[in-house]
């Protein structure tokens, strides 16, 4: 990789290729395929936050015509066996995730699972649902970190204990686990600093709002092999997962990826797909299920809503001697919040010679939380950036010149632990510094807040395959749902190793029998990854192909040159296209394949920096973003368009995170805005045109210097945003989300 | 190859992953799709076998309610330019193509395509088909080789002249071509011969007979891709004659295989894929057409009628010295019967020092004749093999005697040219004279026949991709539909090479977009070199598996062996499992991958005999098939059972084919038995249990030594069925069907 090199397609930015399908809602979805003699499945939810199931009684269910089958957590194998695990791991307890496809002897949130019955007609299968007979015994709830954690709190899970104490507890606890990182002397660096600003922040418990619901078709067949079509981030998990909660083997299920409208981390796991399975299993039909709205608000996975304490200190000139923070995170109804990637990614930034992070997951009478992109850094990043601003304006530096004196680059240790290789923060900042936005007025009730946000992002393993058509024409073969645009990056970059125009590279994205092993999209691994495998299969066509032509000309394969999509001889003087080689493939040994297989393992972690102007309501406490500018560093953009794209939705994102959204329960536990219309994300009208500047550090660890993008841009809107409300009220915003209530009553309570 | 390999797979008999979903109806095939938004087409076909169409209306179509395109054969390109050929040929005349896919100008035959419907429900589709006024000009239509080849025939296509004669000539013709083949003084043959017999022979045009109706959904995107999902013995194929008929590129189109309920043939070419991509372009919505079984005798490709002249002769001793045909075929509409083939085929059984072969291919006012099993070789075995009965008669030799007294062997010359490399013809000619059943007893009103059959099979193009997932099964992916049991025999082969159980591969058939090119699904290619695709894949996935276990163990690769599914040590002291090294394969440089791509080049010639007996009600003229036994040269057996119902099943049509299957015409074209109930197939009660005997000769061409055995299976039992009426009769049986009518006819005209 040197920076020199010139590219003639990546770079670029051809429309992608599911694009217009997608907007004009063509493309299938989840809930889009039918097949014969299908069987529609519903699933009965709990109403009660924490309650004893005593009994289920289904026989009314399956006294109603139309019923084929009806199943509870009793079909499920004992979820106490730990079945099946990703040889890379990080899938989580397959016991917890069996429970919460179907509750076993205890509900644990407004929504939980607890049966699902498959019938010919939706209309039978509601009033199934709607016949089965649960006895709870009701629980108190618990429904935030504090009461959760209080003395004498109604325990979720008697048998928790809490992993990482020293010396370890016996006592019951609802908190599962304890992770600490760090290093230095933090009290000494506390000790040296003129400046020290701690604070206390909180952020609610928030959806990703994907606009797809969840969707799942299941069929298997006479020999007991199951096949599922669904939407999902990554169907060679979905396959994992199914099989752990089944107790089936991987093999005897096939996953076949429909397009996905959204998932930002949430279809990384499974709710509906071991029910389909089940039920197909039962009846020998195909079973469809699909979540209205409602379901996915109450019994799919949010993010956390979290506590935080966090303390910063710096010496006069502006040099950080000490960071501190325990992060406290709702982990849902089973261990497995992203407190440890927050305590990871919050100090990152920063180079600071003395931290310690501690974080504590925490268990609660809501929905099991999943991932949302970047997992955990947005609310870390939220209290260490939101104090960062606080320090710079007691110290009566600059913000920006502020972060660019502390800043982490190459060479240094971050705060977690590694060293980082090259790295664009210090750029990020630079642009963000010298940009007309941080250098445009403000007016009456305006403030302007600056935010930087870190993503570590992941590598992990994938798979690709070529193949060339018989007129030169490529397609190119991943196991990765397109989400954010892959189909064209991978195009992008065949195409540039095969030195062809893009249009004539067809990605497509095959199911786990058909392409090999391949992580899930998310973690901003896909172009990063993926795109690395995409470039190892197009090598190999490429000198497949020259082995050809050398073998056609009777020439040593070294003397034949790959030129602008042709090979060349040694003197220039013959030359093959590569649809010439295609259509001769029959008479040179057949097909022309080319694969490539990846655990990559240098990702190059991503930096943003943003910058947000906001303008205050005081009178209704409404904060409008009016103008919002995302810095990153991108490595190498693939396809800008796309780069930007998942700039721009990061911050939209965050920016509704810090705006608007958050799930409200009332004091039982029932979540009292699972609809689009109380659960309030931001919509186009509520947001100024997102800005854009992409930077591009090499990562070394790509062949064109690729990072992932996706995860960063979502992590500094909640500090940007808060600090710009900050600015504009004099009130300092320590929790979110910063509704017109909210910031009424914090500059109220501010006086 | 060598004859003392030891397989642990390969021979074996597993239940086809495909079977048991096939038998319940469960599997997809081609009618099973229902897509979101999904329109219904219904075809106008024509009701006179030949006339001009002066004009088509369609308006009264588009005013019917619900009716959203209709098409005719002017929204065709110009179907005289010649738009797309594969590589490797043998796709026929896109030109004709179009005009078979839609008519233009003039209908050719009962049930020709002329517009097609696209609308919310079928019922509205079949009114608005219904709507379309078409003014035909009525010709006289020309229903057989004699009255197609009479001076002053009702010419069907203005500017055809025949090709092949030397000198050419200018003269409108239904004789669309002349083919000529042979060796050596066939007229000094003949004086050297002392027995000479010279017979003509009649057969009629028959259906293929597979079960399930052609079917397909299109759908076209927003930006102008195709997606087809359809039934077909080779998705590339129709890709190709899609986008050759429509004047798309291929990469345009992607071709989904569904299941498939039987082809022999008929499924090689497309009648309405490009029917449904077309309306859905038009359309913008997915579009549905599945044929009625009248449809699919009218209007899709029956094998030819024929008429043959064939003369052998002999010397006392029993010498061949030479032989003579010429063999006139229908092609239907369109040239392109399979006369050459035919020709190929016949003598290549014997050893004749002279022989020569003329064929014609007549076009004639019935369906354009699609590939049928063997295409050609049985009506061509039938008039061979029914002399060479009755030359052993005139000689009184055992006709058994007599073939093998000229069989060919191994460094000979066939008739049609090539020298055969190790073949099987004797091996089953032994086998037959040493069985029981040539040596049963037969009563009275019985007689027995013998034939051979030849078809030199072919190789052709084929991919494999192998994954292994992570717990160390493997799928294997081909891009050949699975008609015979492939996805078993593609199993086996790389169970045999990974030396892992065979349930532990999940054989897959993916799509145009997801594997590499991959020629049709017949000529008997399939187990042959698809396997070898898939051999070449397996291994190049156990040098992987060398490869990483070398690398865990620091040592040499060239030190690791595989056995059993194990990387061994030099010293046999460390072994990997194949399950511990694809868990592991995440550490070890990702997924594990393989690829095999093949031109195969040497098929290797398969040969059977088949023993009929039969016994005759001479009052009404029924034929029973009261034993029957056939003998093959399968190479390697790779899954014997298959190998055996391809025998059973390749006896069982030419036994139906030989009795009762015909096309039967009014005089003025219209077919009259368009349908099972009176299109006579043999159901399992009409036949006896079809025995079977497998020779091995290997070929050299295939690792294990594998033939194709799909084809050769149907080309002897035309002769052996009618040599057996024959003796029962005691009158020479050369006009097939023999059903009863025409065997009480025969008797009768013998008096």
């Amino acid at each position: 990789m040197s920076e020199e090199r010139k590219f003639n397609w990546v770079g670029t930015r051809p429309i992608r290729p599911d694009g217009l399908d997608k907007v004009t809602g063509r493309a299938n979805f989840g809930a889009d395929l039918t097949l014969p003699g299908m069987l529609w499945a519903k699933v009965l939810r709990s109403p009660h936050a924490h309650a004893k199931i005593r009994s289920i009684d289904v026989a009314p269910a399956l006294a109603i015509e139309g019923v084929k089958a009806v199943i509870t957590g009793a079909d499920l194998p004992d979820p106490s066996s730990e079945l099946v695990a990703n040889a890379e791991g990080a899938m989580g307890s397959m016991s917890d995730l069996a429970r919460v496809i179907l509750a076993r002897k205890k509900v644990l949130y407004d929504g939980h699972a607890v049966a699902a019955v498959a019938a010919t007609t939706t209309t039978q299968a509601e009033k199934a649902v709607a016949a089965i007979r649960v006895d709870y015994e009701v629980l108190e709830p618990v429904l935030d970190i504090d009461s959760a954690m209080a003395p004498g709190a109604p325990i979720l899970h008697e048998g928790l204990r809490t992993r990482g104490l020293d010396p370890p507890s016996d006592e019951p606890t609802n908190v599962a686990s304890r992770t600490q990182m760090g290093r230095g002397d933090v009290d000494k660096g506390f000790e040296e600093a003129d400046v020290v600003v701690e604070r206390e922040f909180t952020t609610k418990m928030v959806h990703q709002g994907y606009i797809e619901p969840h969707a799942v078709v299941a069929r298997t067949g006479e020999d007991g092999q199951s096949v599922v079509w669904c939407c999902t981030q990554g169907h060679f998990v979905v396959r994992a997962m199914c099989a752990g909660v089944l107790g089936m083997d991987i093999s005897e299920i096939k996953v076949i990826p429909s397009e996905i409208g959204g998932g930002f981390g949430g279809k990384t796991t499974v709710y509906l797909e071991p029910l389909a399975i089940l039920l197909s299993r039962k009846t020998g039909r195909p079973v469809k299920l699909v979540m209205t709205r409602d379901e996915v608000f109450r019994a799919t996975g949010p993010t956390s809503g979290s506590k935080m304490r966090v303390k910063m200190g710096a010496t006069k000139d502006g040099t950080l001697t000490a960071a501190d923070a325990t992060l406290m995170m709702e982990a849902g109804a089973f261990p497995g919040s992203p407190v440890t990637t927050a305590c990871m990614c919050m100090f990152a930034p920063f180079n600071i010679p003395a931290t310690r992070m501690e974080g504590l997951d925490v268990v609660v009478n809501k929905p099991k939380t999943a991932a949302y992109r970047a997992p955990g850094a947005p609310m870390g990043a939220f209290g260490a950036e939101s104090v960062m601003d606080e320090l710079a304006e007691k110290l009566g530096i600059d913000v920006l010149e502020f972060r660019l004196k502390n800043a982490i680059h190459e060479g240094m240790i971050a705060a977690y632990g590694p060293k980082f290789g090259p790295i664009g923060l210090v750029e990020t900042l630079e642009v963000a510094k010298n940009h007309p936005h941080y250098k445009a007025p403000l007016g009456p009730n305006q403030g302007r807040g600056v935010a930087s946000g870190f993503w570590f992002n992941v590598g992990m393993q994938s798979s690709a395959n070529i193949s060339l058509n018989e007129n030169g024409t490529v397609n190119v073969v991943t196991g990765n749902p397109d989400i954010g645009g892959s189909r064209a990056s991978m195009a992008l970059m065949a195409a540039e190793e095969l030195q062809i125009p893009v249009d004539q590279v067809k990605p497509q994205v095959a199911d786990t029998d058909t392409i090999g092993y391949s992580d899930l999209t998310g973690g901003s691994r896909v172009t990063y990854a993926t795109g690395m495998a995409v470039i190892e299969a197009a090598r190999s066509v490429v000198d497949d192909l020259r082995q050809r032509a050398a073998a056609l000309w009777e020439v040593e394969v070294d003397s034949v040159k790959w030129e602008d999509g042709n090979a060349v001889s040694e003197d220039g003087e013959k030359t093959l296209s590569i649809g010439e080689l295609a259509r001769s493939a029959g008479r040179t040994g057949g097909p022309i394949l080319g694969r490539g297989a990846v655990n990559a393992a240098s990702p190059g972690p991503a930096f943003a920096t943003h910058i947000c102007d906001v303008e205050v309501d005081k009178e209704t406490g409404k904060v409008d973003v009016i103008r919002y500018t995302t810095i990153q560093d991108a490595g190498k953009a693939v396809h800008p368009s796309y780069v930007e794209g998942q700039m721009q939705g990061g911050a939209s994102q965050g920016i509704g995170w810090a705006l608007n959204e958050e799930y409200i329960y009332d004091e039982k536990g029932n979540l009292e805005n699972p609809g689009f219309l109380d659960y309030r994300m931001p919509v186009a009208s509520d947001l100024p045109m997102i800005d854009t500047v992409i930077v591009e550090v090499p990562n070394p660890g790509h062949p064109y210097g690729v990072r992932g993008v996706g995860e960063a841009p979502i992590v500094p809107p909640l500090a940007a945003v808060a600090n710009a409300v900050s600015h504009a009220t004099g009130v300092r915003m320590v929790d979110l989300p910063m509704s017109p209530p909210h910031v009424l009553e914090a500059i109220d309570r501010a006086g």
